[in-house]
């Protein structure tokens, strides 16, 4: 084999390994998201303190994607939609970096709620079902990602519309039960912030998404409407 | 002038070029943080309004900035410290869109509190000390990033808490003011995320104080305590 070739190959194989580490950085962070939420609602306080332990995983994991993005851009200097794959990449872990933050975010507040004396005044709101939602999108832009389908990416950004207006919803629900027993209002700001960390992983899975759409496609589609962008990426190929 | 020559000149223009864009956009979104602030004081709903209207600026440049980067990286092939301020760049700017939208979301608190029947329900909440420290961050963000000074971004890294402790005093304020008079709830809640939105921004801050430090020394400082870098990454060098 030539050296050439040998480069190449080595270059795929080094490019296929990051691929699978983003993947394997989206799966524990799901299922950080998971445990956070079963945290809060099962009043699971080692769950809690498990998902506060691992999130340093995750971050390991951004960091050392990182570098080996950082490696590939220097040694193996890549163009046109090798490039582009690398840059999609960054992006990613950032927001899948972030998305862990908000899972450890949820599971310090179940702590809160469930150890603070204020828990017999707690009205029970079930965010099970919006943050079922937010895992679902983040689990569907992780495969788009694997396999590169925008069709599943589009949904994605539809998606997005019903984790808004699920956390909607979930904060009339906590207005109303504040205003009718104030004594409440303490742990529904806390629910609250929980609702608001699985709208923001809802945002998360969405941006992954776009860099799906921008990979494929080479169009930044960030800061366009829906549809818009069907009009003038998606369909004419489809 | 022979080529070689030639080619690292124009590759030092466009990085110079790519460096200006990152701070005019930085100062574009301290514009829109402010008048933000200023519109949910004063009432100003055409201000707000101003707000909203400019995002997409702070948008385009994120995309134009990117599109920067990767023809930088495909045509240039940067290595070393020339390759990580592209990376830093990337990520500053993602950091920097974040804020604006930020500041957007403020400008629609403020419409939709100054525009409310609710309005005569509001007890005043100041923001303008917690903003002023978010921005003071930002500012010093860009400064420290304009040059190469990891004095000023370690000392954003600690300023952080400050906001964070700000954000937390508001927090006990409005749900003090919600307990005393229920019918404050509504609004005291878009304030609330007016607040949240804000500590959001100081946090924007520090991540991108954490990329010049990366810039400067090479090493990647997130997840990692204010003790520790200034231990071993910091210090050795002051």
């Amino acid at each position: 084999m030539s050296t050439t070739l040998h480069t190449i190959k080595q270059f795929d194989v080094e490019l296929e390994a990051v691929r699978a580490k983003v993947l394997e950085m989206g799966g524990l962070v799901e299922e950080q998201i998971e445990k956070a939420v079963e945290a809060l609602h099962e009043a699971d306080l080692t769950l809690a303190d498990h998902v506060i332990a691992e999130d340093h995983h995750v971050n390991a994991l951004e960091v050392s994607i990182d570098e080996n993005c950082t490696y590939i851009i220097a040694r193996r200097q890549p163009a046109a939609s090798d490039l582009r794959l690398i840059i999609a990449i960054i992006k990613t872990i950032t927001d899948l970096e972030r998305m862990g933050d908000e899972a450890e975010k949820i599971a310090r507040m179940a702590k809160m709620i469930h150890t603070s004396e204020r828990l017999m005044h707690t009205r029970p709101v079930d965010l099970r079902h919006v943050a079922q939602l937010a895992v679902d999108m983040l689990r569907r832009a992780l495969d788009s990602f694997a396999r590169l389908d925008t069709n599943t990416a589009m949904q994605i950004l539809r998606d997005d519309v019903d984790v808004d207006e699920s956390f909607r919803g979930i904060l009339r629900q906590l207005i109303t039960f504040m205003m009718e027993d104030p004594r409440t209002i303490s742990n529904s700001i806390e629910l609250l912030f929980a609702a608001k960390a699985i709208e923001r992983i809802g945002d998360h899975a969405k941006n992954i998404a776009e860099y799906v759409i921008f990979l494929v496609k080479g169009k930044d589609v960030r800061h366009t409407s829906v549809e818009e962008i069907e009009k003038e990426v998606v369909a004419p190929l489809f």
